[in-house]
């Protein structure tokens, strides 16, 4: 955390969000771990005020994290998300939510319903990033699905994953994480003393090297395997593995913050077990510190 | 090459096949480098006549070569390509067709239609396989699409993809073989000097462990990487690469014969510039040898 914050500049199209709370994610740590090369201001989970004039000003809002150039190949295909020149909020080329205010482009804002306290609506990217699973991979009810991974992401998805119903598993090997998840009925195995599940549909949430290789033991020949976990580093596969058991692997990044807000206005998903500290911003070593151990799930930063 | 090639046994359901033409696939020649320990007569591209009294006597047949149990949970499930106590013709704890005669399950045959002479029929089984991606991937007129490998797998992928319609391009480094294409009306390019594609779906045909990562690097996010070599060995992959670009990738093995046939009846697919040599089966060493040798492609085994 740095102590020489720079105040936000906005460039045509921008306004500036004063930053009421923001959620350290896995991908925060990564970033200390030199997951990719950035060095501004971290912070892509946040919920906060609009302070620029204009029709946005007061709102409370949440912002989606990319911010495409709409010129590109991939922009012009309608893959704003993945556009090749893209910046993307406290992750590549831009500062993000971790400091007292933040330029974001207003295309990339959605208004929280006043039914969403902050702690809820700053956990609105993670929830859409967990949601697009569901918009890449059919699951329906008497679908076997295997979530590999008991922390913050493992959390989410296998929260959306009982929402939306399905015969689903998470596995992991912290015993209170996975209490977590059995007080809201969702049933539990440890990892590593699970057979393999011949799952229709695994979804990778560890974080970790180990855990393609965990994820796939449990799907099913013809089956899916959803990689959400970003982290530095390659793993060894068997290609021939895949073509003999006809695997498909779906790589699943952001998803869709009008969705994810219709669910948290619901009230569909208690994320509230999921909220492991709140820290003021002033004290974010500490907050990071907090994040990166084992039992932690959600840390807030509130500025100010 | 065994010279005391065992006589077929055939177990209830079973028929006495008299191979009339084989053919060498790559999977054989990984077999002899160990991809799979299997210790039986190989061979499981075939025509023949059935032998066996009965309503398939003197039938011209070809053969699908997963022999399913019936009763495990894949069979039960649907997915009897992938029975969990398969044999596989030729690959897995059942004698194939590089032999004078070969035990087949009734349920396995397809009669081969009049107008498809042996030396077509005899590559029913890769067409089948080639068909198969088109069964798990959608592909439109308007998509990019690359074929890594100009091999034997490349060769009948590229065609099927060509028969289907879409922008193709296939990827190789032996230029008579790419000039096989080009004949056929296929775009190809030296695969080291291609710069990213940006492809809606690649197909990796290489058989070699290189390839893989060749073939990401034309995928574009949010595109399809279709796995279709099978040899042993890992490879290295970035897994949260995959996860950025969204990226699906697809293991994809046996396809459909009666889709083959129809394409093989129709004359649809020119295979004749396939066909490297012709051997008979007590030349078998050296069919092998040529089948090995890199401007190979199918190496037909004639018994008798």
């Amino acid at each position: 955390v740095r102590e020489d914050l720079p105040e936000p500049v906005t460039a045509a199209g921008e306004v500036v969000v004063r930053v009421r709370l923001a959620a350290i994610c896995g991908t925060d740590l990564e970033l200390l771990r030199g997951y990719v090369p950035f060095t501004g201001v971290p912070g892509h989970e946040m919920v906060g005020v609009v302070e620029s004039p204009g029709a946005w000003q007061g709102r409370r809002v949440v912002a989606e994290i990319t911010v495409a150039c709409g010129a590109c190949r991939e922009c012009l295909a309608g893959r704003r998300g993945h556009c090749l020149e893209r910046t993307v909020l406290g992750l590549r080329g831009r500062h993000g939510a971790f400091a007292e205010r933040a330029a974001v482009p207003v295309v990339n804002l959605h208004a929280v319903p006043d039914e969403v306290p902050d702690h809820t609506a700053v956990l609105t990217e993670p929830v859409a990033a967990a949601l697009e699973v569901l918009e890449q991979v059919r699951v329906e009810a008497n679908h076997l699905v295997a979530v590999v991974g008991d922390g913050r992401l493992g959390q989410l998805c296998a929260r959306v994953l009982a929402w939306r119903g399905c015969r689903l598993t998470v596995l992991g090997h912290h015993r209170a994480k996975l209490a977590l998840l059995e007080a809201a009925g969702i049933a539990t195995s440890i990892a590593e003393a699970t057979p393999p599940l011949g799952a229709d549909l695994v979804v990778e949430c560890t974080g970790s090297p180990d855990g393609l290789a965990m994820a796939r033991r449990h799907v099913r020949p013809r089956g899916t395997l959803v990689l959400k976990s970003t982290f530095a580093g390659t793993v060894e596969v068997d290609p021939a593995g895949l073509v003999v058991d006809e695997i498909t692997i779906v790589g699943s990044r952001c998803g869709p913050f009008p969705a994810a807000l219709e669910l948290l206005r619901q009230g569909s998903l208690d994320l509230a077990p999921l909220l492991t500290a709140r820290y003021s911003l002033r004290d974010g070593r500490e907050a990071f510190a907090r994040a990166a151990t084992p039992e932690a799930l959600k840390v807030l930063l509130e500025p100010g």
